[in-house]
Parts: structure tokens; C-alpha cells; sequence
């Protein structure tokens, strides 16, 4: 303690953290989304948080959304460290990693990837500058099978539901859909018209329709057209005959609404209303080219997708003259979790990782206290031994308001047992280190 | 792929990345340290990477080392993201938090944080831009007992033993230890001789003695009892028999001998050699009031600490008008994890972490190879299926090549049972998805 200006300890804004009961849930969470990607053989890959700007810019696509680096002392004219940025996905890494260890890595490689990412946008609800997201990919030279098309929604979705978060759908649609329809009515530049569509979330049915007829050369009837595609939704094969019906034909389309009606089928095992086909849904990226998704709360449809990916045709074509196409989806983990937070809707527990708090009956007694831990550690259990042989109240007190669940006494005198409470049913019962199991 | 340029997929040095076979093993490292932490029920504490420049600076000392941000379409005139900064230790984060947060924690304070900083420096062996430090640390408002002095190495031990690194030692001084001899030698500036005799390792012995000499005012004979002093070194309390033996006295120095001797008792029951006193340990932070700590790899002597820590007086001064002392140490994963692999002493298996591949027998079989995965799958193991009806050989390649333990044959007739081939053995048995136990 000084008597020095004190610096305010402000959390910069957009930059989450949590209370030790929070963050306990988060890792929680972290452990049940890897498990769910390990359930099915993706391995793990880190890459560094920063990246060669040309490498981040490689497409020149967030551009305005990077970090750059300086270093703190550096001098004007040395910009060596300005080349340098924080990662703003994790898909722009992972195309690098692939390019730079190619010869080193097993085709198909399927690769989760769990990590902080950066962008320096201004925050608002559901956006933060730093947020940790969940990728897994699949990427093959040259072919990647369609069923990963449905593999990889039915491991978010174990994921999603393992997590017991309120209700959410994913929802699923097909480029080639969109692309062979539009073509099949005579669009020309059909891209343009994605990009557009896209914003139906924003700006309404009625919004697109406006930009369309202001900014394509589209007739009435086409936009019709594209409405009434827009506005189809379903939860099995039976989207394609409605799809169908709108009397389109184009051979891309064919194909599309092939693998659609394939991947909704491979899923038809899944609760009802889980994956929902929606064929308003666009993903704005140019890059993806058949299956898509997006993932929304249904109690909150204004809020950002929870997860989203797709199906692409070229993952490192910046960096490597392989053709590597892939599918990848991505949970956005902070996105779901501070909006959990925010809404109170995250039940949390215990601060700490403790099973057992050994209280200390006097200092002649910590190490007998300290062996007692010792034995229930040796068992697989979390154990803390109380710092100082305070009162019995304030030790017990001290494991209720971490939510230890268990608090164990030591003989207080030789020759007497060992007991050990359930905080939560308030019971006491003897109890010997050397075997006792938490009930 | 497309004909334009193609960007060189470089790593940026200093900032490591590993194969995903070397990744698995840094995996199971992360989980082994997490687990050590928890075992004795410290709380995870993840802070965001970023800080308000402030922050870093609030104690002025490694300024030159902080990677400030900048948002690359910032207008030259727009500062307010250079006010932030990536940060370079867990301890100025976790100050911030605790100061944050006070009124929401639970004290004594015991947690873990495990996470990536970043420092600015010129890139060398066992000096990286980015790497993982896992630090745990105990504050309480006013008073730590002294036996978390004991305890905090003593996980640490634990955690390194079990990850089976090359031979190590933690090697433990006390600051009172040093400042009492200095004080009873007589010399006014106890702090400037620690700077001094920690660069120890650096320049020797006779360097020490030269810097001592020209550097400051202390006599010859001050001068050689402080050298007397640098080269006691012992497994057990006996070395506070040598220490005495040097005649030199004062209330610090018995104060300090009396915690050096508690904590080698306490950990008298670790393997001989593995905690060692070391008087010439002096970590040149000012902020360490008591003991301290610092790990090595004995075949690397040279060779960066791969553990340090010690007790400090007050943890969140600049931030808060409370007393919090403390005790921390930290692992150096990425300085530990690096070296390994670059002296070829670390031992890789799988690159994935399936425990079984399911052969598809033939495209007609397909959906019964999943279904034999899911069945395995709801068992616990990590499955993966072949992605599609290669010849037989190409897909048993692949598990051999990723190292997957087991390769499992749904049956390839209907009324044929299925199989399970032991990729370490080779043997091959029928088994049933619903009871096979890993052997």
C-alpha cells in the first residue's frame, strides 16, 4: 500500500471476464465442447495469435476489423512490428498452418480449434473485441464426401444440446440452391442477388425486396420469385418439393436440392424443429458453395447466430497451389455464454473446484489435517486444507460461501474418529479418509 | 486456387505452433497442470489478454517488453486503442482483477490462471513473443500463513513429476535470508547487492565479485561473506547451520532462517534433490519479501527457469487501498515444452485422438458404419468413420498413419459379425460394438 495515486482497475469494454463461479461454468463448457469434437477423431490444433499482415489480409476482406502490433518502445521509423495482427477468425490461421505444414499433416485432416479472437469493432450486445470461438473443420484434396455436410451439424448439435442451453434451432440451406434458382430464372449476376438476400435478417422481407428492385435490374416477377423462395421453410425433404414448385429448373439447382434433401435425411433422427432447411439464409461470404448454416436462439431472433460455417471450394488458395476444399462450422462460445450471463439464465455453482474442505482443529492438529488431504487427493478428490485454526464456524463458513460440498473434521482429540458433513443436507457422519466416497 | 500470387504461409518467429501429434502431447500437458491446480481446489481465473496501457504501466518496470494495439484503419489522430496493450504476465491481470472484483471473492484467494502473454522481445532459445505461463497464486487480505510457502512448491512438484520431464530441481532462498545477512554485515543498501547477486547465473561467481566491488561500497570482507553466503547450497535445514556458521547476525536474517527451515522441513518428504536450497537465488523483482523460488533443468543449467515464483508484501497496491500479500509461482509450459521438442526429448504418439476407426466396408454399408461408431461413440471412445468405401488397405494406412489404436470392421456380409484389429499387435478378434472393452 502506497500513498501513490491509485490506477483505476476498469475492465476495458468489449473484453469479457468472470467471477470464479462464472468462469467454472465456462471451463465446463470448454471441456464438453472438446469432448463432443474428440467424440469423433478431431484433433486438436493451436495456432499463435498473431499472424504476418499479409497473411490476415491475404483476401483483404475485414480488413478495418484487425488489431495491429507495435511494440510499446518502438521507434517511429521502425514499423517491423506493424507488420504484425491479431487473428480475427480462426479459418485465416488454420489456411496458413495447413499451407505451412502440408507434407507434415494426414488427408482427410479434421481439426478442431478452440481459441480468443480479435477484432476491433465497437461492442455492442453479442459483439465483443475479444471472444473465444470453436472451429471444426474438415479439409481433403481434392474431395470432401458430402455426409461431413451432416456429420458436422449432428456434432454441434450433441454439442448444443449436452450444453442445456435455452432454445435454439440450426438452420440449414444450400448455395447451389440459391445460385442454380436464381440462374434458373435468368439472373445474371446470382452472387449479387446472395448478398443481398443475406440481409433478410436486418432488413425484412420487404427491405430486400426494395434493394432488389433498386439495386439488381431484376423484373417484379423475378423478385417475386426470390421472396417466395425466401419464405420457405421446413424440417424435412419435403422443402425440396415446395421448393419445387415454385416451377424453377436449372441443373445447379438439381444438385443442390439433392444434397439438401441428403443432408436433411442423414438428420432426420434428431428431435423435431433441432435443424430447420431455411431458404433465406445466404451467408454472406462469397467463399462458401453448397451446404450452409446458422445457428439462432428462437427466444431471441434478433440476436446473432450462435453458430454458423459451410461448405467451401478452396481453403488455402492464398498461400498453396493445392486445391483444398473443406466444410467447417464454428460455435461462437462467448457469444452463447455472455448472453446466458446477461439474461440470467446461467445457473452457476460453486467458486472454486474443491470437493472437500479438511478444516484444521488446531495448529497442533494441521498435520494431521495436511495428511487427511493428502489421502482423499491420493483418491482423486479436490481437497483444501483450511488456512489457520480459526473457529469452527468461520472454517465451515468459509467452505459455504465457495460451495465446497463437503467439509471434513479431522479427530479432534486422539482416538476418535474422523467425520465429515454434506453441506447440502447438513448431515455429519464418521467417516475414514482411506475410503470414504463421495455419495 | 487461382494464379495471383501466392503469400509466403510463414510462422512469425517467436511465436511457436505445433503439429498436431506434438499439440496432443501439449494438450495432455495443459490438463495434467490444470488438474495439479485443482487438486488442492484453486479456482480458474482467466482475464481478457488485453489491459488498459495503465494497467501495465501502474508499476512502470517491463515497459519496454508491452505489444500496444491499433486498429488498422485507425485515423492517425484516433489514439484510443493505443491506450490498450497485450499483456506480458498474469500477475498485473490478476492485481487488476482482484482490485476489480474484491467485493465479489472469497479470500484467502487460492486460484489458477493459465493463459498466453506476449513480450515484445527479440526472439531466442527459451525466449518467445507468445507462450503459455500457469501461474497459481494464494492472497488474503493481511496475512498468508507461511505453510502455502511449503504447499505452492509442493504442487508444483507434483505437477512436474507427473509430467516425467528431464531431471529438474526447485530451488528455494529467502529474501529476509539475504537482506538479514546484508544488514548484519552492516551495508545500507540490501535491494542494490540482490540486483547485483542475482546476475549470479549470468556473469559467475568472480563477475558478481567484480560488480559488487566497482559497483557499490561494500569492503572486501563484505564483499567475500556475501560470495561465502551465494555458494551455500543443501537439501535440508542443515544449511541454516552453515548459513549461522558465517557469523553473521540479525533479527531479519533468524527471522528469515527460521521461514527457510520451516519450509525444508515441510517438504522433507519429497525425493532427495528435487526441492534445494540455494542461497545465490535472489529473483531480481524488488517485490519479493520472502521466500523464492526458481526451477531448472539440471543437463541445461544455462537454460531459462522452467518454474519461479516467491512472496510478495502486497499484490494490488496500485490498484486498491487494501493489504493483500500473497504467494505465486508459475510454470513456464511453453519455455519447458519448447526445449523439449527442440532436443528431440519429447515422445509423440497419435496425431488425433480416436480411439477407433470404423472401416466403411462398402458405400452400401455406410450407414451401418456409423451406426457402429455412434454405438461405440455412446461407450465413451473417440470414433472416427473412414470418410468413404476405399480399398481396405488405404484405410487401414490412414489409422496407421495417425496412429488410431484400433480399426473396426463392420461386418462386409449381413449375418457376418464385426471385428476389431489391435493396430500395436496386429491380432484381430470378432467383437460386438455394444459390450468390446478397450483391452
Amino acid at each position: 500500500m502506497s500513498d501513490e495515486q491509485l490506477v483505476r482497475p476498469a475492465q476495458v469494454s468489449g473484453f469479457p471476464e468472470w467471477l470464479p463461479e462464472v468462469r467454472l461454468v465456462e471451463l465446463r463448457w470448454l471441456d464438453e465442447i472438446r469432448q463432443g469434437f474428440e467424440r469423433y477423431g478431431f484433433c486438436s490444433v493451436e495456432t499463435p495469435s498473431v499472424e504476418a499482415l499479409e497473411v490476415l489480409l491475404a483476401k483483404g476482406e475485414t480488413s478495418q476489423e484487425v488489431y495491429t502490433l507495435r511494440r510499446l518502445q518502438a521507434e517511429a521509423a521502425d514499423d517491423g512490428d506493424a507488420r504484425l495482427g491479431l487473428h480475427f477468425d480462426l479459418t485465416v490461421p488454420f489456411a496458413r498452418y495447413v499451407a505451412a505444414h502440408f507434407n507434415d499433416l494426414v488427408f482427410p485432416l479434421k481439426r478442431y480449434q478452440m481459441q480468443r479472437v480479435w477484432r476491433g469493432e465497437r461492442p455492442q450486445e453479442g459483439r465483443y473485441r475479444e471472444f473465444t470461438q470453436c472451429d471444426i473443420d474438415v479439409i481433403n484434396v481434392d474431395h470432401v464426401p458430402l455426409h461431413f455436410d451432416a456429420e458436422l451439424p449432428r456434432i454441434i448439435h450433441e454439442i448444443l444440446t449436452g450444453l442445456n442451453i435455452p432454445a435454439w434451432s440450426i438452420n440449414i440451406n444450400n448455395r447451389k440452391v440459391l445460385q442454380g434458382f436464381y440462374s434458373g430464372l435468368g439472373i445474371d449476376d446470382p452472387l449479387g442477388v446472395i448478398r443481398i438476400a443475406d440481409k433478410i435478417d436486418k432488413v425484412g422481407a420487404a427491405g430486400v425486396e426494395k434493394l432488389l428492385a433498386t439495386r439488381t435490374a431484376l423484373t417484379p416477377a423475378q423478385i417475386r420469385s426470390c421472396l417466395d423462395l425466401a419464405h420457405i421453410r421446413g424440417v424435412d425433404a419435403g422443402v425440396t418439393a415446395d421448393i419445387r414448385r415454385l416451377g424453377v429448373t436449372s441443373d445447379l439447382l438439381t444438385e443442390g436440392l439433392d444434397e439438401l434433401s441428403f443432408v436433411l435425411d442423414e438428420l432426420s433422427d434428431l428431435p423435431a424443429g433441432s435443424v430447420v432447411a431455411d431458404l433465406s439464409i445466404a451467408r454472406g461470404l462469397d467463399y462458401y458453395t453448397g451446404t450452409v448454416y446458422e445457428g439462432k436462439f428462437l427466444d431471441w431472433p434478433d440476436y446473432g447466430s450462435i453458430c454458423s460455417g459451410g461448405r467451401y471450394a478452396d481453403l488455402a488458395g492464398s498461400f498453396i497451389r493445392r486445391h483444398l476444399p473443406g466444410i467447417g462450422m464454428s460455435i461462437g462460445l462467448t457469444r452463447i455464454f455472455a448472453k446466458l450471463v446477461a439474461e440470467g439464465r446461467l445457473s452457476t455453482g460453486p467458486s472454486c473446484p474443491s470437493d472437500i474442505l479438511v478444516v484444521i482443529p488446531s495448529d497442533a492438529r494441521r498435520a494431521q489435517a495436511q495428511a487427511t488431504a493428502a489421502a482423499l487427493r491420493s483418491r482423486g478428490y479436490n481437497v483444501e486444507v483450511y488456512h489457520q485454526a480459526d473457529k469452527l464456524g468461520k472454517q465451515i463458513r468459509y467452505a459455504s460461501r465457495k460451495g465446497v460440498p463437503f467439509v471434513w473434521f479431522p479427530p479432534f482429540e486422539d482416538g476418535k474418529p474422523h467425520e465429515v458433513k454434506d453441506m447440502a443436507g447438513g448431515e455429519q457422519v464418521t467417516a475414514d479418509p482411506a475410503t470414504w466416497r463421495r455419495p
